[in-house]
């Protein structure tokens, strides 16, 4: 197996919520970030609904064609959380109760009026299943194939993350450094466009703002490779200040 | 047309600074919350790289299955800004110069250094579009068939949305009511699924939450009906006061 194979993942958000804009998402920011340093590349991601046949259509998608799918949300004991089922489904396997997942969640609600057949629920899993550690709340990610299931709240899905650092397979880390610069982007499109040109597995995205009434953009440089990335931002750095404009370091 | 139809939204957020996790997406929820007022319901969401392949496959998936497709982000002036090209490949169509694209932005850049050859790319939309007006900066979004094409800034995309708010034809706009408990879903898991069962029309989604080191949830009822969404609230908040719990009327 190459050193320079691209690892990639997929990320589906499950939930209502997120579709009727009552909750902001927060979860692909964070899993994105997690990714890159784990040396997994985020390729794309869903947001789909509370929907049986729709969670089945994108996890069948996306995990034949991805080395890794993660998911958040609709793991909880409610109605609405058919995330563990859907998921079943789309493997062909039968849900169980994890032995594992039950004792933790015996512990978990002791003090806490004890394990209802709702709370039982956050102890379901597709048959063959590892369990992801939440220190937070005691119901449990999930591991089945390719396929990693966690929370919808952010904090909880971040302890998910936490506990899987470190345990997947991946890559080199993507690198990037940004530039920026008080300029409208238009005046340097071109500027850009020769300079990621010029320089091969590096890849130089625009990022246009408004701030206090002035317009700027931060240009962010994008490799694996650490000596191509500093190349790059050496020489757009100094394409820019060729092109009369200051530039600052990290960003503006 | 019955007027209980569903009309239905999908979004392509297009970018890679979203899926490298430099970039929080606030589109989703905007456009989100801006459709339910307009009677469309948003049906499922895309994030796409900065890649032809995957906007033209995501472009001609959704655009066939929903009433309307919204996209964000791409439609600057450098290099990697592609949504234009890649939705006309998706459409067969040719890529021109729109006429008063070309001449609101000439305006604009008059006093701004001119309409450069970089510049000119953000007139360039699908043969046959309509414009999408933008007080802000100049650049217009886009509309071609039931497509519309919008900035990635988000407060860009909001005057956008603005421009075409009431244009679209929908249907009854989704309602929404939030009763909070200080509570633990599990504890009320079934209660929810046995009063959703009992309110056609109504959906009921559990959000819990952690607070002050406290335990909370907020139920929101959906429904575009409101006599049945104020029987539905009615309903879940004695069943919850029955059971012993205090409810707020608006949430936590």
């Amino acid at each position: 197996m190459s050193e320079d194979r691209i690892w990639t993942a997929a990320l589906i958000v499950i939930g209502d919520e997120i579709l009727s804009g009552r909750t902001q998402d927060k979860n692909i920011a964070q899993v994105a970030l997690w990714l890159n340093e784990q040396g997994i590349r985020l390729a794309e991601v869903r947001v789909v609904a509370d929907d049986t046949a729709a969670i089945v259509a994108a996890v069948n998608e996306l995990r034949a064609r991805n080395d890794y799918l993660f998911t958040t949300g609709g793991i909880g004991p409610t109605h609405d959380d058919i995330t563990v089922d859907a998921i079943a489904a789309a493997l062909g396997r039968d849900v169980i109760i994890h032995p594992k997942a039950r004792a933790v969640l015996e512990g978990y609600y002791a003090t806490r009026g004890g394990l209802t057949e709702a709370r039982l629920r956050m102890a379901r899993v597709p048959d063959g299943a590892e369990l992801i550690e939440n220190r937070m709340s005691g119901a449990p990610g999930i591991r089945v194939d390719n396929i990693i299931i966690m929370a919808g709240v952010p904090h909880i899905a971040a302890l998910m993350l936490e506990a899987l650092s470190g345990q997947l397979d991946g890559g080199k880390p993507m690198l990037s450094r940004t530039l920026g610069c008080w300029v409208q982007e238009s005046e340097v499109a071109d500027l850009l466009g020769d300079t990621e040109a010029a320089h091969d597995g590096c890849q130089i995205g625009s990022y246009p703002f408004f701030r206090d009434g002035t317009v700027g953009a931060n240009f962010v440089i994008r490799s694996t490779d650490p000596v191509r990335l500093d190349g790059c931002v050496d020489d757009l750095a100094a394409r820019l200040r060729a092109a009369g404009r200051e530039v600052f370091a990290d960003g503006i």
